[in-house]
């Protein structure tokens, strides 16, 4: 598909680096700028500047944040002493949609993985140790490690415990086992090992 | 879903704005951002800036173009007698890929639409007219009328063809029947009856 254009050729170039975004996408996107005002597309593009400019990492939890320190950090309605580790910010918002969880996290900002060249000292491991060992901003009585059930999620995760254990905190890990609504038999084979391997007690 | 932050919040509520992007998409495509390089998001900022600031309405055709006038309507290759009027910019995109037409292009920039407030006088209808009565740049033998086989496609094909009809120009439209690799029975039937009333010579 040759475009009329090389002023539209660059602007669907652009947007065909989005994720899950090919050329034809990309050319959907660019026509429907094109029909806007000039003043909505600079108030698009100013908003996805200050993604860059403007958008801070929280000090404390690396969460994506407004303030220097985010909500959920300097809120005293949370279980200061719970930190649960994870890889994302998406896992943070999931985790709070579940409104299960009333303690503070830890993003990494990513996990262990050598083929992506993403060593140890590339996500926020170092900082995660600190705040254990230094009680910073408050005393941690328990990380729970909620990464991804990949061979780089259980690497990051083994990694972490190591260098934990020393420290004496508790370490826990999500619970693995048959999803909720869940046939048996659509489970995958490792994870309904595992549940029955880890049963609980039964609930009336 | 709650965001953490107005700035991400903002940043996901612009991109939802791009055809078809839903909340978890924006959401999607803004985190993407957030781990470019700020000079990559600029870059991107920039083309899509471009395409308000910098990019042309053909004079002649009025299909987008970096210049004034477009490499088409300034080609001495194509066959300047014929005009083929389409709705938008991706019309030509889709006839320039059959590689089976050689003459011009008049882009309306639409179809008139009553619901969607699109009159007569907001489409490049009398710029056609004009086109076509002043044989500039160049006279006009015939107006093929590409437009869609929508209501709103018809009413515009309607209204042009009267407009052009006391200036004494062929007008043409473009053939309709079954589609190439179509089984009959899932033509529908108009299309299908409109092929059988308006059959063609056995060609061997």
């Amino acid at each position: 598909m040759e475009l009329p254009s090389k002023i539209l050729e660059q602007a669907v170039e652009q947007l065909g680096t989005l994720p899950g975004v090919g050329k034809r996408t990309a050319l959907r996107y660019a026509l429907h700028l094109l029909r806007q005002d000039e003043l909505e597309v600079r108030d698009m593009c100013d908003a996805l500047l200050r993604l860059k400019t403007d958008l801070h990492r929280c000090r404390c939890c690396h969460n994506v944040s407004d303030t220097e320190v985010c909500p959920l950090c300097s809120s005293d309605k949370r279980q200061r002493g719970l930190v649960c580790v994870v890889e994302n910010v998406q896992d943070v918002m999931a985790l709070e949609n579940t409104q299960q969880y009333r303690g503070l996290y830890h993003v990494l900002g990513g996990v262990i993985s050598p083929i992506d060249g993403v060593g140890v000292n590339d996500i926020e491991i170092a900082s995660l140790l600190r705040r254990v060992e230094q009680g910073n901003p408050c005393p941690v009585e328990e990380v729970i490690l909620a990464l991804p059930t990949t061979m780089e999620g259980d690497t990051t995760g083994f990694y972490i415990s190591r260098q934990l254990r020393p420290l004496g905190v508790k370490i826990t890990t999500l619970a693995r086992g048959v999803a909720i609504g869940d046939n048996l038999e659509f489970a995958d084979e490792v994870t309904l090992g595992r549940s029955i391997v880890g049963r609980i007690p039964f609930e009336e």
